[in-house]
């Protein structure tokens, strides 16, 4: 069983940003991005990291590309996404890619 | 033309990784394996993100599978590999994917 209740082949949505200095509604509008994401059929989770230079990777899984489309398109997504172009992003990048094998180690 | 010089599709390796407090030698492996992969056939480029609480998220990119697997095979990865698991990783995860396409945006 995959980390998300899946087995490959699913989809990874990779998102590379630098953020600007701007606070401005970023923190809310983040949560409620994630808590919207995460009701959208085929989302399957996903996983972020920031450091202190501003510099974040996200990385979200959905179970086809029909539900990145669907998401892509959200009204409110897309209201999101303009205002992060506008005001909390100095520059992202979005790959997206189709995860065909994974495996994960723990120490015991 | 992509990121790292090639169109989609080409290949990412997703590393997700928690460390441990363990310092002992990993930022002379990390270095030492960056510079490593980027002498290897196929390699095009790496990004990577750590917080303050030890988890990261660093994202490998590849011509092909080949590339790929021949890096895994790697006798001084292989042994960087080891001591990662059991000196640097509280636990990781590895996502190998097909990266079919993507864009960017930059404030201008």
């Amino acid at each position: 069983m995959g980390n998300y209740g899946k087995e490959p082949p699913y989809y990874a949505v990779i998102f590379i940003s630098t953020r600007t200095d701007s606070e401005d509604g970023y923190a809310e509008m983040a949560s409620k991005m994630e808590l919207l994401a995460g009701q959208q059929d085929g989302f399957l989770g996903f996983d972020s990291v920031r450091d202190k230079s501003g510099k974040g990777i996200t990385i979200s899984y959905w179970r086809d590309m029909e539900a990145i489309n669907r998401w892509k398109l959200h009204v409110e997504h897309q209201h999101a996404q303009r205002l992060g172009r506008e005001k909390w992003y100095e520059s992202y990048r979005v790959q997206v890619c189709k995860l065909e094998r994974e495996y994960e180690c723990h120490n015991i």
